[in-house]
Protein backbone atom coordinates (compact mmCIF):
# COMPACT_ATOMS: atom_id res chain seq x y z
CA UNK A 1 0.00 0.00 0.00
CA UNK A 2 1.30 3.60 -0.91
CA UNK A 3 -0.30 6.73 0.77
CA UNK A 4 0.45 10.29 0.01
CA UNK A 5 -0.91 13.68 0.72
CA UNK A 6 -1.73 16.77 -1.21
CA UNK A 7 -3.71 20.11 -0.15
CA UNK A 8 -5.70 20.31 -3.62
CA UNK A 9 -8.39 17.56 -3.95
CA UNK A 10 -8.73 18.03 -7.49
CA UNK A 11 -4.56 17.21 -7.33
CA UNK A 12 -5.33 14.05 -5.12
CA UNK A 13 -7.94 13.00 -7.62
CA UNK A 14 -5.91 13.03 -10.63
CA UNK A 15 -3.49 11.19 -8.88
CA UNK A 16 -6.15 8.76 -8.28
CA UNK A 17 -7.19 8.86 -11.55
CA UNK A 18 -3.64 8.51 -13.28
CA UNK A 19 -2.65 5.75 -11.02
CA UNK A 20 -5.84 3.43 -12.34
CA UNK A 21 -6.10 4.72 -15.61
CA UNK A 22 -1.67 3.45 -16.22
CA UNK A 23 -2.34 0.21 -14.33
CA UNK A 24 0.17 1.54 -11.69
CA UNK A 25 -2.75 0.83 -8.80
CA UNK A 26 -5.50 -1.52 -8.94
CA UNK A 27 -7.76 1.00 -6.99
CA UNK A 28 -7.20 4.57 -5.04
CA UNK A 29 -9.36 6.06 -2.56
CA UNK A 30 -9.49 9.60 -1.81
CA UNK A 31 -10.32 10.92 1.78
CA UNK A 32 -9.86 14.09 3.58
CA UNK A 33 -9.98 16.54 4.18
CA UNK A 34 -7.12 16.62 6.78
CA UNK A 35 -5.89 19.30 8.75
CA UNK A 36 -1.74 18.96 8.34
CA UNK A 37 0.49 20.97 11.36
CA UNK A 38 4.05 20.82 10.21
CA UNK A 39 7.61 22.58 10.27
CA UNK A 40 8.22 24.17 7.20
CA UNK A 41 11.44 26.13 7.03
CA UNK A 42 11.67 26.86 10.42
CA UNK A 43 8.22 27.84 10.67
CA UNK A 44 5.18 26.18 11.96
CA UNK A 45 2.76 25.81 9.38
CA UNK A 46 -0.74 24.14 9.07
CA UNK A 47 -2.38 23.27 5.63
CA UNK A 48 -5.61 21.64 4.92
CA UNK A 49 -5.27 17.96 2.41
CA UNK A 50 -6.38 15.27 1.03
CA UNK A 51 -5.06 11.71 0.86
CA UNK A 52 -4.64 9.18 -1.63
CA UNK A 53 -4.57 5.85 -0.68
CA UNK A 54 -3.04 3.38 -3.67
CA UNK A 55 -3.57 -0.35 -3.56
CA UNK A 56 -0.79 -1.72 -5.67
CA UNK A 57 1.03 -5.13 -6.43
CA UNK A 58 4.77 -5.55 -4.96
CA UNK A 59 6.47 -5.74 -8.35
CA UNK A 60 4.28 -2.03 -9.21
CA UNK A 61 5.57 -0.47 -5.94
CA UNK A 62 8.77 1.62 -7.24
CA UNK A 63 6.85 2.72 -10.31
CA UNK A 64 3.83 3.81 -8.53
CA UNK A 65 6.29 6.29 -5.82
CA UNK A 66 8.24 7.40 -9.10
CA UNK A 67 4.49 8.33 -11.14
CA UNK A 68 3.45 9.89 -7.80
CA UNK A 69 6.87 11.62 -7.24
CA UNK A 70 6.69 13.22 -11.04
CA UNK A 71 3.35 14.48 -10.51
CA UNK A 72 3.26 15.77 -7.21
CA UNK A 73 3.22 19.42 -6.81
CA UNK A 74 5.22 19.53 -3.52
CA UNK A 75 8.77 19.82 -3.59
CA UNK A 76 9.14 17.19 -0.67
CA UNK A 77 6.15 14.98 -0.97
CA UNK A 78 5.14 12.73 1.83
CA UNK A 79 4.44 9.13 -0.15
CA UNK A 80 4.57 6.76 2.60
CA UNK A 81 5.05 2.85 0.92
CA UNK A 82 3.93 -0.01 4.01
CA UNK A 83 5.20 -3.49 3.92
CA UNK A 84 3.68 -6.14 5.68
CA UNK A 85 0.00 -5.48 4.39
CA UNK A 86 -1.53 -8.56 3.54
CA UNK A 87 -4.69 -9.23 2.18
CA UNK A 88 -7.13 -10.88 3.35
CA UNK A 89 -8.81 -12.63 0.54
CA UNK A 90 -6.50 -14.29 -1.79
CA UNK A 91 -8.91 -13.69 -4.34
CA UNK A 92 -8.60 -9.66 -3.63
CA UNK A 93 -4.54 -10.11 -4.07
CA UNK A 94 -5.18 -11.77 -7.29
CA UNK A 95 -7.92 -9.00 -8.59
CA UNK A 96 -4.40 -6.05 -7.28
CA UNK A 97 -2.31 -8.64 -9.15
CA UNK A 98 -4.14 -8.77 -12.57
CA UNK A 99 -5.47 -5.13 -12.73
CA UNK A 100 -1.77 -3.98 -12.30
CA UNK A 101 0.09 -5.65 -15.48
CA UNK A 102 1.18 -3.59 -18.81
CA UNK B 1 -5.19 -4.13 12.56
CA UNK B 2 -7.63 -5.33 10.31
CA UNK B 3 -9.38 -2.49 7.45
CA UNK B 4 -12.11 -3.14 5.08
CA UNK B 5 -14.27 -0.58 2.65
CA UNK B 6 -17.89 -0.71 1.60
CA UNK B 7 -20.05 1.05 -0.42
CA UNK B 8 -23.09 1.34 1.65
CA UNK B 9 -22.58 3.21 5.65
CA UNK B 10 -25.11 0.65 7.14
CA UNK B 11 -23.10 -2.30 6.26
CA UNK B 12 -20.06 -0.48 7.12
CA UNK B 13 -21.93 -0.24 10.54
CA UNK B 14 -23.15 -3.63 10.70
CA UNK B 15 -19.54 -5.10 10.24
CA UNK B 16 -18.41 -2.81 13.09
CA UNK B 17 -21.04 -3.67 15.65
CA UNK B 18 -20.66 -7.47 14.92
CA UNK B 19 -17.13 -7.83 15.31
CA UNK B 20 -17.29 -5.95 18.30
CA UNK B 21 -20.49 -7.75 19.84
CA UNK B 22 -18.75 -11.22 19.05
CA UNK B 23 -15.43 -10.31 20.39
CA UNK B 24 -13.74 -10.91 16.80
CA UNK B 25 -12.39 -6.78 18.01
CA UNK B 26 -11.99 -4.97 20.82
CA UNK B 27 -12.80 -1.52 18.74
CA UNK B 28 -14.17 -0.80 15.31
CA UNK B 29 -14.14 2.63 13.71
CA UNK B 30 -16.39 3.33 10.56
CA UNK B 31 -14.87 6.11 8.67
CA UNK B 32 -15.11 8.18 5.40
CA UNK B 33 -16.64 8.47 2.92
CA UNK B 34 -13.76 8.12 0.53
CA UNK B 35 -13.87 8.53 -3.24
CA UNK B 36 -12.44 5.23 -4.79
CA UNK B 37 -11.49 4.91 -8.31
CA UNK B 38 -10.88 0.94 -9.51
CA UNK B 39 -10.45 -1.28 -12.64
CA UNK B 40 -13.28 -3.62 -12.47
CA UNK B 41 -14.15 -5.93 -15.82
CA UNK B 42 -11.55 -3.85 -17.64
CA UNK B 43 -13.39 -0.54 -17.48
CA UNK B 44 -12.49 2.30 -14.97
CA UNK B 45 -15.38 2.88 -12.18
CA UNK B 46 -15.83 5.18 -9.09
CA UNK B 47 -17.47 4.82 -6.20
CA UNK B 48 -18.15 6.10 -2.85
CA UNK B 49 -17.04 3.56 0.09
CA UNK B 50 -16.75 3.91 4.03
CA UNK B 51 -13.79 2.34 5.88
CA UNK B 52 -13.63 -0.15 8.83
CA UNK B 53 -10.83 -0.35 11.24
CA UNK B 54 -10.89 -3.33 13.52
CA UNK B 55 -8.31 -3.23 16.31
CA UNK B 56 -7.56 -7.14 17.40
CA UNK B 57 -5.30 -9.59 18.95
CA UNK B 58 -2.83 -11.42 16.93
CA UNK B 59 -4.58 -14.61 17.62
CA UNK B 60 -8.12 -13.67 16.38
CA UNK B 61 -7.13 -11.96 13.26
CA UNK B 62 -8.25 -15.45 11.18
CA UNK B 63 -11.25 -15.63 12.78
CA UNK B 64 -12.11 -11.41 12.09
CA UNK B 65 -11.03 -11.61 8.54
CA UNK B 66 -13.45 -14.84 7.94
CA UNK B 67 -16.01 -13.33 9.27
CA UNK B 68 -15.40 -10.17 7.21
CA UNK B 69 -15.51 -12.34 4.38
CA UNK B 70 -18.85 -14.19 5.38
CA UNK B 71 -20.33 -10.98 6.01
CA UNK B 72 -18.94 -8.73 3.27
CA UNK B 73 -21.40 -8.27 0.13
CA UNK B 74 -18.76 -7.34 -2.19
CA UNK B 75 -17.90 -10.95 -4.67
CA UNK B 76 -13.65 -9.36 -4.05
CA UNK B 77 -13.85 -7.70 -0.85
CA UNK B 78 -10.52 -5.40 0.40
CA UNK B 79 -9.56 -6.77 3.70
CA UNK B 80 -6.00 -5.68 4.64
CA UNK B 81 -4.43 -6.97 7.77
CA UNK B 82 -1.33 -4.86 8.86
CA UNK B 83 1.48 -6.75 10.26
CA UNK B 84 4.01 -4.51 12.51
CA UNK B 85 1.62 -2.32 14.13
CA UNK B 86 2.08 -2.23 17.76
CA UNK B 87 0.31 -0.92 20.32
CA UNK B 88 2.34 1.76 22.11
CA UNK B 89 0.64 1.77 25.32
CA UNK B 90 0.86 -1.98 27.05
CA UNK B 91 -2.74 -1.26 29.28
CA UNK B 92 -4.52 -0.99 25.70
CA UNK B 93 -2.48 -4.23 24.31
CA UNK B 94 -4.07 -5.88 27.76
CA UNK B 95 -7.69 -4.82 27.07
CA UNK B 96 -7.24 -5.17 23.73
CA UNK B 97 -6.49 -8.98 24.16
CA UNK B 98 -9.29 -9.71 27.33
CA UNK B 99 -11.88 -7.84 24.83
CA UNK B 100 -11.34 -10.56 21.90
CA UNK B 101 -11.29 -13.59 24.47
CA UNK B 102 -14.56 -15.82 23.89
CA UNK C 1 3.96 6.90 12.16
CA UNK C 2 2.38 6.89 15.31
CA UNK C 3 -1.76 7.59 15.21
CA UNK C 4 -3.79 7.64 17.92
CA UNK C 5 -7.54 8.80 18.61
CA UNK C 6 -9.72 11.34 21.37
CA UNK C 7 -13.06 11.72 21.46
CA UNK C 8 -12.33 15.43 21.35
CA UNK C 9 -11.47 17.88 17.94
CA UNK C 10 -9.67 20.55 20.43
CA UNK C 11 -7.67 17.91 21.77
CA UNK C 12 -7.15 16.28 18.97
CA UNK C 13 -6.01 19.65 17.43
CA UNK C 14 -3.62 19.98 20.97
CA UNK C 15 -2.04 16.82 20.55
CA UNK C 16 -1.11 17.64 17.41
CA UNK C 17 0.23 20.82 17.42
CA UNK C 18 2.73 19.99 21.04
CA UNK C 19 4.19 17.32 18.84
CA UNK C 20 5.41 19.56 16.30
CA UNK C 21 6.18 22.23 18.20
CA UNK C 22 8.23 20.41 20.83
CA UNK C 23 9.84 18.74 17.83
CA UNK C 24 8.65 14.87 18.83
CA UNK C 25 7.26 14.79 14.84
CA UNK C 26 7.51 16.91 11.98
CA UNK C 27 4.17 16.63 10.67
CA UNK C 28 0.66 15.66 12.43
CA UNK C 29 -2.06 15.23 10.62
CA UNK C 30 -6.03 15.76 12.52
CA UNK C 31 -8.41 13.62 10.43
CA UNK C 32 -12.48 12.20 11.24
CA UNK C 33 -14.73 12.03 12.89
CA UNK C 34 -14.67 8.60 12.82
CA UNK C 35 -17.71 6.48 14.78
CA UNK C 36 -16.12 3.54 16.99
CA UNK C 37 -17.79 0.72 18.52
CA UNK C 38 -15.46 -0.67 21.40
CA UNK C 39 -16.26 -2.69 25.18
CA UNK C 40 -15.51 -0.59 28.05
CA UNK C 41 -16.52 -2.69 31.11
CA UNK C 42 -18.73 -5.32 29.78
CA UNK C 43 -20.66 -3.31 28.15
CA UNK C 44 -20.56 -2.18 24.24
CA UNK C 45 -20.12 1.57 23.67
CA UNK C 46 -20.02 4.16 20.96
CA UNK C 47 -18.33 7.34 20.44
CA UNK C 48 -17.27 10.06 17.80
CA UNK C 49 -13.42 10.63 17.72
CA UNK C 50 -10.88 12.29 15.59
CA UNK C 51 -7.85 10.57 14.60
CA UNK C 52 -4.14 12.17 14.94
CA UNK C 53 -1.31 10.72 12.56
CA UNK C 54 2.34 11.43 13.28
CA UNK C 55 5.40 11.81 11.50
CA UNK C 56 8.75 11.26 12.82
CA UNK C 57 11.80 9.64 12.64
CA UNK C 58 13.09 6.31 14.35
CA UNK C 59 14.74 7.49 16.70
CA UNK C 60 11.79 9.99 18.02
CA UNK C 61 9.10 7.26 18.38
CA UNK C 62 9.52 6.50 21.93
CA UNK C 63 9.77 9.92 22.91
CA UNK C 64 6.46 10.79 21.06
CA UNK C 65 4.45 7.95 22.92
CA UNK C 66 5.25 9.26 26.47
CA UNK C 67 4.27 12.15 25.44
CA UNK C 68 1.14 11.43 24.21
CA UNK C 69 0.49 9.16 26.67
CA UNK C 70 1.03 11.68 29.28
CA UNK C 71 -1.41 14.08 27.57
CA UNK C 72 -4.02 12.35 26.45
CA UNK C 73 -7.13 12.15 28.56
CA UNK C 74 -8.18 8.45 27.81
CA UNK C 75 -6.92 5.87 31.01
CA UNK C 76 -6.53 3.57 28.19
CA UNK C 77 -5.29 5.46 25.00
CA UNK C 78 -5.41 3.79 21.75
CA UNK C 79 -1.67 4.64 20.44
CA UNK C 80 -0.43 2.91 17.80
CA UNK C 81 2.94 2.55 16.41
CA UNK C 82 3.13 1.14 12.68
CA UNK C 83 6.38 -0.42 11.71
CA UNK C 84 7.58 -1.10 8.06
CA UNK C 85 6.01 2.33 6.81
CA UNK C 86 9.23 3.46 4.71
CA UNK C 87 9.38 6.48 2.77
CA UNK C 88 8.86 7.34 -1.01
CA UNK C 89 11.07 10.44 -0.94
CA UNK C 90 14.73 10.76 0.48
CA UNK C 91 14.39 14.02 1.04
CA UNK C 92 11.05 13.25 2.50
CA UNK C 93 12.84 11.12 5.31
CA UNK C 94 15.75 13.84 5.55
CA UNK C 95 13.18 16.88 6.18
CA UNK C 96 11.60 14.27 8.61
CA UNK C 97 14.71 13.85 10.54
CA UNK C 98 15.73 17.40 10.10
CA UNK C 99 12.43 18.40 12.28
CA UNK C 100 12.54 15.86 14.62
CA UNK C 101 16.26 17.48 16.51
CA UNK C 102 16.13 19.16 19.74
Amino acid sequence: MVTTVVDARAVADGLAATAVADRLAACAQVGGPVDSTYRWRGEVETATEWSVQFKTAPDRVAALVDRIRADHPYDVPEILVSRGVECGDPAYAAWVRENTRV
